[in-house]
């Protein structure tokens, strides 16, 4: 048995056969992190993979049903890498996924350099503003703003715990792809596939996609738009695969 | 009259009352340009708006239909320079449209910095390959690879020629935009709009457009996918109104 804490929830995660601890005043997952955690590339049979700024855990609950590689989850919230942790248990999946609580910055130090094919991370998107900008909840305000580590941070770090040759996925706002490909290329991560979420056909994009390889060569890749909601609001039919579909 | 060479045709440009001269041996225009033509910001009533690398000048001469602007085309190729001449002519248009044939690279020298307030350019694609992959048909090679000028010629003389506040717009392949966005943000051209043209539904994209201003903030706007074709290999919807529609 899982023990929740006040205000969490057990959530079903999807149409899997997982169920994921949420609270709405700590953690909860978005659309985003579920379109990342199918975006990106992982080994099927075996491999290592770290996703970064996990929260609850979804990637490494959701990466877990796509591929039998070690998953390794890093977050540096204690409440909340402590809910990740009761759904690993929960889940049956202490075998397979690792989490660690600690700041991403110290983690090439502590696990080594060039030691995992894939990297993810659903960084926070916002820049850190001033303080009477953010959010009041301290929970949501690091989990959402560059508090504790920069866009910068994240991709530095994702390209020193990647293999060469590994890939590197990031999920993040479409304001930010100059930042995003500038650094990646600083850091050599080549970006080859890159994917934009349009929220309704006719609108701008609202949400990126980008995979990179390290010392890969020049040749990227524009995938097909997503569009989340058709025009009666309701999931498009990629949507609704993508969120309850096969398993793959 | 207009006089036509040999292997010239005299072509209905799409749904407008103009004509252009074109030759299959020597220029003929693009979806692509016609799509920059459209994709451009142009001041309605009055301006001064320069297309580099303007071939048969089918950019000014749909530009002409949209603004009141001066337009100045530049090519390189004499014997394309004197085709979009004679089109000009042929419509009347000599006393808004005015051709220049030189080299871009000249043209900040020759026309002053910061007059401009749009620059269009559909630039050769190809990077220049060893002598044996070019296109044997000179006039063609010259349009299609980096021979008389690169990519970083193309933007850094736009940066040159348009006034600050103004825009410049290329359109161009995906696989190089990341040398397109370093190159603006280097020439103080920073990416504005950008928008994917994509074959097919489900296909990656095989063009971009996009618009920067000279010493504009960051704030990237992904516009909604174009798509040219439908299931059954005709023009989608939005591609006919860009062909056909309405005049704006």
């Amino acid at each position: 048995m899982v023990e929740l804490q006040q205000g969490e929830r057990l959530d079903y995660l999807l149409a899997e056969d997982l169920k994921i601890i949420q609270s709405p005043s700590v953690f909860a997952f978005s659309l985003d992190t579920v379109l990342l955690a199918k975006f990106a590339y992982v080994p099927i049979q075996k491999g290592k993979i770290i996703d970064l700024c996990t929260g609850n855990g979804v990637i490494p609950l959701l990466l877990s049903l796509r591929s039998k590689s070690d998953i390794t989850g890093v977050e540096i919230q204690e409440r909340i890498f402590d809910m990740a942790n009761r759904s690993i248990q929960y889940n049956q999946l202490d075998d397979r996924i690792h989490l660690i609580h600690g700041d991403l910055n110290d983690m090439p130090a502590k696990l080594g350099h060039g030691k995992f094919d894939v990297v993810t991370c659903n960084p926070p998107y916002f820049q850190t503003p001033g303080k009477d900008e953010m959010n009041k909840n301290e929970h949501l305000a690091i989990a959402r703003h560059e508090i504790y580590c920069t866009l910068e941070d994240v991709i530095r770090v994702s390209s020193q715990l990647v293999k060469q040759g590994g890939k590197v996925s990031i999920v993040h706002r479409p304001g930010r792809l100059l930042d995003i490909v500038t650094l990646m290329r600083k850091y050599r991560l080549e970006p080859k596939r890159l994917r934009f979420v349009y929220p309704k056909e006719g609108k701008e994009a609202n949400t990126l996609l980008i995979e990179g390889i390290k010392d890969g060569g020049p040749d990227l890749k524009i995938l097909p738009p997503l569009v989340v909601y058709n025009q009666n609001n309701e999931y498009t039919e990629e949507l609704k695969e993508i969120l309850y579909g096969a398993k793959r």
